[in-house]
């Protein structure tokens, strides 16, 4: 109709490409109101028949193999940075400077410099800018924050995630891109870390100080042909030395008070997308987990005595954050949603001219608390923020 | 590219409605590999105001107030009739005799009779036809299926299935449709009892008697207006008769030998979609719940000693039917995956000229046993198949 | 001190012997309070070396190889009867006659006939009796039960119950005294379906009718040796005809209105001791498992909106029914609490002359809905009670 | 009979009192081979009436309110210590010195020198010693501990613990004597964290390095009166200084290169007694928790492909360290059994002249690993064991 158009260049094509797509392709679909129509213009990526037939499958009106064109494409508004982290920064700043929209995947840089640099990029151009931290937009997750904001739990004690996956723990699981630190920037710590950071952002509040380790169990792998979008990988004959951890915990002081506890790694057998968190308030306290979304945990100190206990809330109302957008109570949305979600409400601010949230500051600000573990770990103490 | 167009008509654009246009728009992204492109050719629904917001919303290029039109339509191949029950007989036979393939919601008739009808003349003008029990599409549905034509679950003991839900609980929830016999043909009974039948026909076999009631707990209601695709209603001021069952349950003698047990609810308060069954056999049990549709609970009674127990089995492994479609392993699927799955099957079985499982003899079946359980709540004994 | 005593006489040493004799040595431990003090007089069972080993391992002060002495003994107050079912009527008949408080395990008698005989000898000599019902007990029970009076669940509509074991499943597991009609009376209809009928009767009320069935899936067995306390038992080489059922299951109408299921089975290979149930009620729904029995999950609808679900409140407060005779919350109890709880609860009403809490009375009306199911069985058709 | 007795002194009468006493009446009873008969000859405290109800109530033959005398009666082969903190080193250390067996509470003594006196007395002195880390003694974690040395989860490569209770969490919960230093020695940290470390040692290994911290959320509590057995106390008016921590974290690093995370507190509101740890190996994990502690979750990465995920094991079962000594799979055991459990170890031990496990080599590596958690708080960093 008389929608305005916003129309997308996608660089990266791979797992992250395919959530992206995904998402822009279903976000009006969920969210008919949306004050613009998505148009998915073009998707970009170095290998021309990786990305040709990913323009195909994912629904995309033009392929491109450099990424230069695409940021400089007049017709392009928004540009959305899936690739490996460590062409991040220069991708992004590039977009910044050419007038566009930044969507950027988590951590924005693989150092703190670059997303330092990216983030002045975006501020000196003043254009919109988005970072995919897209778990806060699970429905549980939105009401776990409705509730902390409303003071449904109190003042808040503690803090307490782990994100765990086993994908790596078989020491023949070969050095794929994610292994290696010149491409991936960290390993457990930036990739996965940084997930539980955020939302302790999100959720509790700014970190007062960090206390932590980092940890590489095997240190040579066989090396890899191409990892497939969902992180499937076959292994090779030659080996090569692993650049990244695969373990990263620390400890953490809030500036509000709380203590936390964080813990990442990719041996823990038998986890397979184990985000898990637990906020312990003095009114209450909410669990989720990534790997059962679509409940939220919840312990209501002030429910009748002798009738309190963790309850599992189905986050699939309708009153519940997004939820509403999809179907009946009770009928669950997947991974995949939050991606959704999380665009429905970067191209409402984006239209309204309000900033988008996460953004390039959450990006930023979480770089610096995974750099103060990394320095924590190096001085073996603990590091302020 | 060289791909068949295969041009499908939707009657109906409810909640089926809005499931099944997810569906069909991404069942081509996430099965690249299907032999057609199906494309989204015409919405039928008599309100044209309602029909042309959804075709817009939902993605389809054409949109029509006469359902008849679209069965007469030469382009259109495949006649999706997700309307309610009461006009299912009607436009599925009208779209045999057209020659199309027929697509359609369960129950596939209000009446046995009318399932019948059905089934003759999609048999008779010789077309393909599919029901939609989406939840076999489930990827832990596949798996237990799997397991069991494996003999990982031996001799089948028990079958024991609820299908839990409270949206009419409260006495003052409107007569919406759903809740009158002449329009929904029955209530849990056909709507939520029929899953778990086709369930049990799916995974144990076919039933050899039944017994059961069918019970009305609150007889009359406010008069309502439209439902919404999510379910949700307004109570209006009038009162008028509930004319179906609030809940339906029975229990079940299997031709194999094994026994079983239905409960369908709309009273169950807390439980939203709590379609749950557990299989106990010789060598195993497997449990399964929707509003946790992406675990199966696994006893391998062949497991060492001192080491059994119900297992958690996460299905969204590459190698759980269906799961290696979408993300990585742990990264969950929602409900409406469960249709996009059974487009997949059925667009497969459709290009290659075979049957598509389930078909409208699923469906026909499937009322079969309703009507015997129907049967002896009137005769208040057991009923032969 | 000045307390009075009561001196218990216990006929039968095995499983039951062994969890009655810790009651009455724990009883008075735990509640220090109790008006009477309880003696283990005497410990009765034919096999004399056998009974005097339990007298040793349990704390009795004496044995008895013939259980009428114990009932003649003028120093006994209570008879206490824990033998196999087809003894009971007898033993207790007597006990009566003679003036003994009489204590008996469920079922009380093993037919009809017997339970009503047992009855009316108990209300004949005016003395107190009590049947071990002891799951009405647990803390957690006592919960459900203070809820439900209350009317904190409202209306109940729906009660759903299962009792599932897997003890027998192995085709090779022998001819136990429990799978002999003449001995057992009946399989796990009277053995466990007893236990959730009495549940049924405590929580929900008095049954209306019943329609049912009961299937032996096994027909024949090795012949056992005896069987062990903790129900082990060795494989024989002779063959010999299973005479009890192996499941039974049945639909209820309770005379307030409500629904019910019903299912116990021992062929449910991985359940345990699954006794489980749930109750829908219009203000909230309860859900109870044996297994986890310190736990009651509870769903209140009156919550406020959006922060609803399951909560598994740990009955281990000092406010729920037993619990703060015990350990601190969150500090578990066992099973064989239940039986300490009931006789403490037994022992201050013998004491202040009240009835008994649940009694034959029970025990009778059990074995009424136990029968009603066998003949429901029997005609193919629905029993009223 | 001709079994040797072993006459058993108990200094302390409150909570621990009251577990031990029972685990001293009950062990006998589960155990009847056990090799020695346990008396309960005394038990011993300040308060003569609160003393002389203990006695009456738990079954002690005779009681007494100096230590001292206790300690010197010859007729006692057993001391054991169940007083608070303060008082373990003069009492354990007299009763070595009197040539008596030590059987202590957690932690040993209030600091790391008074628990290397006690680790020198009874060493010197050579007299059986022991520490009651009961929660060693679960079936369940005896499974884990089996398991583990067999090799079955491989290399371990994480440890994960919390033990979380919230009973202090209300500011105006008094300060009782676990409040203060002079008498707890310290909070949290001492008095869980001190769980979980044992754990840790059983089943990881010993520690290399640890960092943490120690916190106090409230800082001053109204004065209190006696805390009762079930760890209950009353307000009162005048305020005074919590001396003692709130919560304590650490990480660490163990010798075999496994990393380790630990977290106590009293402040995570919902949680009574969540003493929860994770271990995760090369070949599988195990979870358990307290709160079901009859349960232990275990991940085999040896189960078929598509067949894992975590399976919730009963630890019931006669082939479960200690479980067959109790009641038939699935009739779950309680918190006190841990205690029965123990002290069947201890006196089977004792009786062959055997060392008894745990005892003061574990009491005072424990206090090893809290003091350099305590010294890494004040030094901000890492410190080796």
């Amino acid at each position: 109709m008389s929608k305005k158009h916003v129309n997308v260049g996608l660089i990266g094509y791979q797992f992250m490409g395919k959530a992206h797509s995904n998402a822009y392709r279903q976000v009006g679909r969920f969210y008919p109101e949306l004050p613009v129509e998505v148009r998915m213009h073009t998707i970009c990526g170095r290998n021309q028949e990786g990305v040709k037939r990913a323009k195909e499958q994912f629904g995309w009106d033009h392929y491109e193999t450099d990424w230069r064109k695409v940021v400089e494409n007049p017709e392009i508004d928004v540009i959305d940075v899936s690739t490996p982290g460590n062409t991040h920064a220069e991708i992004a700043i590039a977009a910044a400077a050419a007038g566009k929209a930044v969507f950027c995947e988590k951590p924005i840089g693989n150092t703190l410099t670059e997303a330092h640099d990216m983030l002045k990029a975006v501020q000196q151009h003043t254009v919109p800018h988005a970072v995919f931290h897209n778990y806060r937009k699970a429905p549980a997750v939105g009401l776990a924050k409705q509730m902390i904001d409303a003071g449904e739990l109190g003042t808040i004690y503690h803090w307490r995630a782990t994100y765990l996956q086993d994908w790596i723990a078989d020491p023949n699981f070969p050095l794929v891109w994610r292994l290696q630190k010149e491409v991936a920037g960290s390993g457990t710590h930036g990739d996965i870390n940084a997930h539980i950071i955020d939302m302790a952002r999100h959720l509790i509040g700014e970190f007062d100080e960090v206390c932590g380790l980092l940890h590489t169990f095997i240190k040579e792998r066989p090396l890899a042909g191409a990892i497939d979008d969902k992180l499937g990988a076959k292994a090779g004959s030659q080996m090569g030395a692993v650049t990244v951890d695969d373990a990263a915990m620390f400890l953490a002081r809030f500036k509000n008070g709380a203590l936390g506890t964080f813990e990442a790694s990719r041996f823990a057998v038998g986890r397979k997308n184990y985000h898990r968190w637990e906020i312990n308030g003095s009114k209450g306290s909410v669990v989720f987990n990534l790997e059962k979304m679509n409940e939220l945990e919840y312990y209501n100190e002030g429910a009748a005595e002798g009738r309190k206990g963790f309850a599992v809330i189905q986050a699939t109302e309708g009153s519940h954050p997004w939820a509403g957008h999809f179907w009946p109570t009770g009928h669950i949305m997947g991974y995949e949603h939050t991606f959704i979600n999380l665009l429905a409400d970067a191209f409402t601010n984006l239209a309204e001219g309000r900033p988008i949230s996460p953004n390039f500051v959450d990006g930023y600000e979480n770089q610096r608390v995974l750099d103060a573990v990394e320095r924590s770990h190096e001085s073996r103490g603990w590091v302020k923020l």
